[in-house]
């Protein structure tokens, strides 16, 4: 199981996002308190938009507790928008190119979950990728070839339309195949614009995941947080686990739905796959 | 461009093999003299029989002249098999699951060169390898997918037949899809108890290969060369580049040929790919 | 605090040790019971002795669970005398030279512990270094500078008493600088022939040691257990953590002792700083 | 032998510096033209001035030319001040902590050379450093031991003499230890504020040094080049190597000199080492 964090609001300091918080995506990646495992130690990735329309992701195998680029960088980049993700692996290998995000164009994808029977499923999966996509894809995980699937069902034009078209299909093949529980999912994805988020689990409850209630009701809440006053307005920060023990802060997004972060709202719906005819 | 060298001979302590020539495989990943590139230094790996019936492997992304582990390693393994490569990346991701050997059950292979094109034709060759192997597909690179097609041809049966038809198919891919010069290779593959070596390109010179002469002949030649008591009778090198500038002691190995060492034995044969009918 | 594994007995696969057992330490390097952290995932090194008299190292920055490479040389390399060290930094960087074991000559050597107030006493540590040895140490740790007081005071010689009188002058240091709790320890040390192995805290309770009961006595309380057998009967495990819950195999170490192991023995004594006159 | 390049102007993309020039010092890190070795593989690190008044530092033990995270960077960061470095160790670990450029509070350093017999004269050297600096040396390399002699004495008050003073003690210390030939350096330090630069050999000719004509001069020689205008009026570069063939472009810095860059001027001084009394 993995973490990942997505803030989006008024341009900040990567590094207080990542390490100012009590209980950071990083801080999870060494003491994970949700989910069976609190060690997510198999690489990490940030992707964030700054200078030019692509994102740039800086993603490595070292745990992120470790990895000190991490922590200059941090202090280095200002951005209103940001991914981070701590992986652990379900299988694949640890290498860069199986770090989250992934980026495609404009576009970043992280994941927390797995297509369930992945090896056996893959190839199938692989092949429904649009051919001209096939090509840009260059690890070995589940998370990229959902992303790729996405991206084939037209995320760049419908994002939940193209997510609930890909998670169909997992779900269709896996079927096909006999596997029994194929998708545990939440899902960040972004164009720079907006920021969608999934949570789904074909089988059962799905991983979990958090939005954060508007910055000035928890500054109302809490009006002895300094930290709090150096977020603006807009701040949204959507979670696996929250980043901080703060009552009032943090709502669980439903299950079986999707949101769009947009202007500091969250717009929540329920997330349906939908399977070929 | 990259270098290897295959060894099959008496057991034979890794260094011998790696550190002690003067122009050692390793000597090459800084210093190589045939071919545009003097440095191969996007990864490197060893494969060698051992304990066991399935080789191991050892892999990294550092350059071979930079990593300390090879240097111990080389100093403890003991093995009359042994595959050494230094890479040049020609487009695809520098990553452990991207440098040579692969492995597959008990075969090893690397391969200097390239298919041309690789990203046009990727789809249809990655298509075309035996669904039940194809989950085992971890990398990225042009050579990975061709030894995949060499395993789905019957590699374990028949390698020259096999490798005759995964070359063939590139070929008629590359054909479909209007690329010049699908294929570039030197070859170097085994299964532990023969090691198979393969000189072609589609077009024009392929890359340089050369096969030891007989152990005893070379010393016959130079009797003052203490190194050359080290090793026994059934010594066989096949390298990209000579390790040690000695006449008499390389055979270029012709263009458009393979040949199957073993027993100290070249038994050298015309490569013709096979095109499906 | 970091984790730790020796063994000496007959020639036996790394792998038997490192990944067979219920608990290894290389379980340990993500599931340590004893002690607060879980985690030991701050780089890993093994140290075993093969070909030649110097022992070979393979260290690596990556966690241990996730380093491949490490699963692969397992499976062939075949050893009497093998160290495996998993490590928790307590603040030096993870680098590959700031790994155990740490190597001199025929040593190896390593620690699960630290030096309280490392950086104020360093200084003074390193120019009790003798000058002659001072330029091999490369690292940055608490842990290495230990090893080459040892070294200093004779560890060649007398390894109890250069340990004795290493532990004692860090003491005296720690005194003149006022820091209160300047040692905490398990250590092991080899020159191939024995391994030494310490427990002792200058304050409070020591870092968690056992050592195995003899391994005949062993399998009559466990007769029907299969893997036992499979170890010869001079096998002696001395541990951070037991590998396997197994009653009667494990015996902790008493506080402020030291042991050699030799032969298939293990003769203990009291461990007393000596601190210069 | 290393290269570097140190930029001083406008705010300006790292990506300009380090990727868009036709030999940048990350083509230099794979073909250098001046000097022994053409690769310089053996890690890089970039320093910059941005956020905060510390400078930040990104560096890494993979060839330059390899790493895609720098790339990624070098599109977001936006800086008047970097320092670049790819490095060809003398012998010490290739290791995060032996890249350049090294840091301590807001000074950067780096260096292009040795220091002659090092590991015989460090002790002496290390033993020299401010015991209230020692502390915070992290590696091994001879390049951050002139950093730190330099520190104590006084960098941060006199730059150019504090470097004479460290130079004349290692020259000193040196010949007390019969080395012949202790010094060969080009270094670049800055505060963030201006940038020093210095070209000394002990004995015979130093490493390469330039230093850019002020850019409306290149402008006016070279009206064609579209790049250019990119760069503001008072941009100044330090190179070990020039990044592009352009008559009037490129200043050799003399031999035993050093230089002040600030407000786009260049302050040249003859360089003399200090010998204590």
């Amino acid at each position: 199981m993995c973490r990942w964090m997505a803030y989006y609001g008024d341009p900040i300091l990567a590094d207080e996002l990542l390490f100012q918080p009590v209980h950071s995506v990083i801080d999870q990646s060494l003491h994970a308190r949700l989910g069976p495992n609190t060690t997510n130690g198999d690489g990490f990735g940030i992707g964030w938009y700054g200078e030019g329309k692509t994102p740039a992701v800086f993603k490595n195998i070292l745990p992120a507790w470790n990895d000190r680029n991490l922590r200059e960088l941090a202090g280095q980049i200002r951005t209103p928008l940001l991914f981070a993700h701590v992986r652990a692996s379900t299988g694949t290998p640890v290498e860069r190119s199986n770090c989250h995000p992934f980026r495609y164009g404009q576009w970043l994808w992280m994941h927390n979950g797995l297509i369930g029977g992945f090896l056996r499923l893959k190839r199938d999966l692989v092949m429904a990728v649009d051919p001209a996509l096939y090509p840009a894809i260059e690890g070995s995980t589940d998370s990229e070839v959902l992303f790729f699937l996405a991206l084939t069902f037209g995320l760049a034009d419908d994002p939940p339309g193209a997510v609930a078209r890909a998670v169909g299909l997992v779900e269709e093949i896996a079927r096909r195949h006999g596997v029994p529980h194929p998708v545990q999912m939440t899902v960040a994805t972004s164009d720079g614009e907006c920021v969608w988020i999934f949570r789904y689990s074909s089988v059962g409850p799905p991983r979990s995941l958090f939005y954060s209630t508007d910055i000035t009701q928890i500054r109302d809440l809490h009006p002895e947080l300094e930290s709090l006053r150096r977020l603006g307005p807009t701040t949204r920060f959507v979670v696996s686990e929250p980043m901080r023990d703060l009552t009032g802060a943090w709502n669980e997004l439903p299950e079986g739905s999707y949101g769009v972060v947009h202007d500091g709202r969250y717009d929540l719906h329920a997330f349906v796959p939908v399977h070929a005819p």
